[in-house]
C-alpha cells in the first residue's frame, strides 16, 4: 500500500505534524509499505480565487492532486478551529476538487487530529469528514483525536503514553485492512 | 442598525458578491441603516500559518477586526464547496477569531449563498453556520440560498425573478428586528 | 447482491414508502438480485427506554437487526423533519445498534428522501448519514432526494418524470457496484 | 424567568435525568426563578405516525406543547448514541414541531448531555441542536458535556466534583442572562 500523508497546518512546530510523523513512522517501518510525508508549507497553495484558477492552477496544487492521485490511501492530520474544519485544509481541498477528475474521489482517508484542549479536536474531525465524504471520499469510521496534545510529545517527537501510541497502532492497522478492500 | 456585509468569495464576477451587493441596496435604501459593503480581496488576507501570526496578526484580518467590532449586525453571502463552508471563509473566519476578545462574540449573523446549481448551495449553508454558533454568533435561522444563481441577475446586478428579490426583503426585514433584539 | 430496503416513516400512504417501493421494483427486476421491502410499521418498535430493554430487545428490533444482518447492502428511504434525521429512523436505529455485534457495522448504505418541497430533503438526508458513518456503514456518498414528491407518484406509484425514474435507476447502479466492492 | 427542564432520556435512573434533576436544584433555589421538571415517560408519546397524528396529537405531546409555550426558556439533558441526537428526544421534537404555530419558535435552548465515555456526548451536543436551530430557537452556543457521568454523582444524586457544580452553575447563570435578551 502507498499511503500519503500530511497535516492540515502550516505552522512548523504544530501538533498535528507531529502527530503525522508518528504515523509516518508507524507505517514506514513495514516494508510493505511506501509512505510519503507531505508538508503543505512547501506548497505556498494560495487562498482560492477563481479568477486565479483563471490563469491556471498554482503549481502546488497540481502537485498535492498528482501526489493523492499517486496515493492508495491518505492520511490527515488537522486541528479544529472553532468547532470545525481548519481553514488551511479547507482552502488546500477546494483548490485540489477544482482538478478534474478529482484526485480524491474514491480515497480512502483517515483523520487524525491532535489538541491542546481536553477534547482533542472531536468535533473538528466530525466536521472536516463532510468535504471529504461529500467528494466521494471512503472516509474510515473511526478517527484519532489526541487531546492534551501539548504534553503528548516527547522532544524526539515520539508520543510519551503507551496508550496514545498503541492506540494509534492499532487503529493504522484497521484502516490499512479497510483500504485495501479499495485496491 | 449598522451593517456589514461581505462576500465569502474573492472572484470579481463573483455571483454571492453581486448577492451581497443586492442587500446592500435593500438595507442601504432604509435611511435608518447604515451598510458597509467589503471586498475580501482588498483585505490580501493569506492562507493561515501561526508562524505568521507569531509576527503579527494581517493588516487585512485586523482591518475585518475593526469593521465587525463597529457593526451591530452582520451579512455573510458565501459559496457553498464540496457540501460544506468555502475554504476562503473559514480561512478568514480562523483569522479574526485570533483577535482577542473575539470580535464576531454575540454578533447576529445572516447567511445568504447563491449557486448555480438546483439547490443553491443550500448544504453549505447548514454547514457554514457551525463555526459561526460555535463562536457564539447568534446565527438566523433562516439563511437565503439562491439556486440556479447564474441566470438570476440582469446585466445591472439586480435580481431578475421578483420572487427573489421579495423573499430577500422579506428575509431582511424578519432579520433586522431578530438583530435589534441584541443591540 | 441481497438488498433490505425500508423507508423511515409509518405512515401508510407515505411519499418515502412509495419511493422505496420503486427502488425495490428497479433492483428486483434484476433477477441476480434478492430483495427484501420491509415496513418498520409491523415491525411495531416502541420507543427507546433503558427499562425496557433491560427486560430484553423487542421482537421487531430482533427481526430487522437478522434481516440487516442477512443482507449485503441497506437502501433507506426517510423523510426530513426540522432539517434532520427523522425521530422514527434515529429511533429505530438505537434500538438496533444495541444488538451485539452492531448488525449495520460495514453495511454499504444508499439513503433516499422524498420530500413535498423544493429542496428534496437535502439538509435531513446529510444529518441522517451521521449515525450510519458513526456505527461505521459504509454510506454512498451520492443520496436521491426527491423534490415536490407530493406530484412526483402516479397512482400506481411509479414516478412521472422520466428523469427522476433514470437518476434514481443510475444511481441503483452505482451503488451495487460499490456494495459489491465490500462483498 | 420560569425554565422547563426535561431529559431525552425514558429510564428511571438515567444519567441525564440526574443531570438535569441537580440544574433544577441550582435554578430552584434563586427565588426569581420558576422551575417545572418534566419526565418524558410520564408523556407516554409514540412513535411519531402522521396516521396516528391525522386522528389527533397524543395528550403528551400536547402537555408538552404547552408547559414549552408557557416557559421562557428550555434545558434539555440528553445522551448521544451512534455520534447523534436520541432518537428519542428527536421522536419528542418531532412530534411537538407539529402544533402550530409551533411552541420551540424563538425560545432560548440550553443543551447538556451526561456520557459514561471520555467524550461527554460532545459529538451528540452538537447533533443535538441543529434540529433546535433549524425550527428557529435561540440555541446557547455553549453547551455542558459531562464524560465519565457514570461516576459523577453520588447517591443523593450531587455531584461529587467541585469542578462539575461550579462549571454548571457559572453556564446556568451566563444562559439566565442570554435568555433574558429574549424576554
Amino acid at each position: 500500500m502507498k499511503y500519503l500523508l500530511f497535516a492540515g497546518s502550516l505552522r512548523a512546530d504544530s501538533l498535528n505534524k507531529k502527530l503525522i510523523a508518528v504515523a509516518n513512522r508507524i507505517l514506514g517501518s513495514n516494508t510493505e509499505n511506501t509512505v510519503q510525508l507531505l508538508d503543505l508549507k512547501s506548497l505556498n497553495i494560495p487562498v482560492y480565487d477563481g479568477d486565479l484558477e483563471a490563469s491556471g492552477l498554482p503549481e502546488g496544487v497540481k502537485a498535492l492532486g498528482n501526489a493523492i492521485s499517486d496515493a492508495d490511501a491518505l492520511i490527515i492530520a488537522s486541528p479544529e478551529y472553532n468547532g470545525s474544519i481548519a481553514g488551511t485544509l479547507k482552502n488546500t481541498t477546494d483548490w485540489v476538487s477544482r482538478i478534474k477528475p478529482n484526485p480524491f474521489s474514491k480515497k480512502p482517508v483517515l483523520l487524525l487530529g491532535a489538541s491542546p484542549g481536553y477534547y482533542g479536536s472531536i468535533r473538528g474531525l466530525n466536521q472536516t469528514r463532510i468535504p471529504f465524504d461529500n467528494m466521494g471520499c471512503n472516509v474510515y469510521f473511526q478517527t484519532y483525536p489526541l487531546p492534551m496534545a501539548g504534553n503528548a510529545f516527547d522532544s524526539h517527537g515520539h508520543l510519551t503514553d503507551a496508550q496514545n501510541q498503541s492506540r494509534l497502532e492499532h487503529l493504522l492497522n484497521s484502516f490499512s485492512q479497510y483500504a485495501g478492500t479499495f485496491k
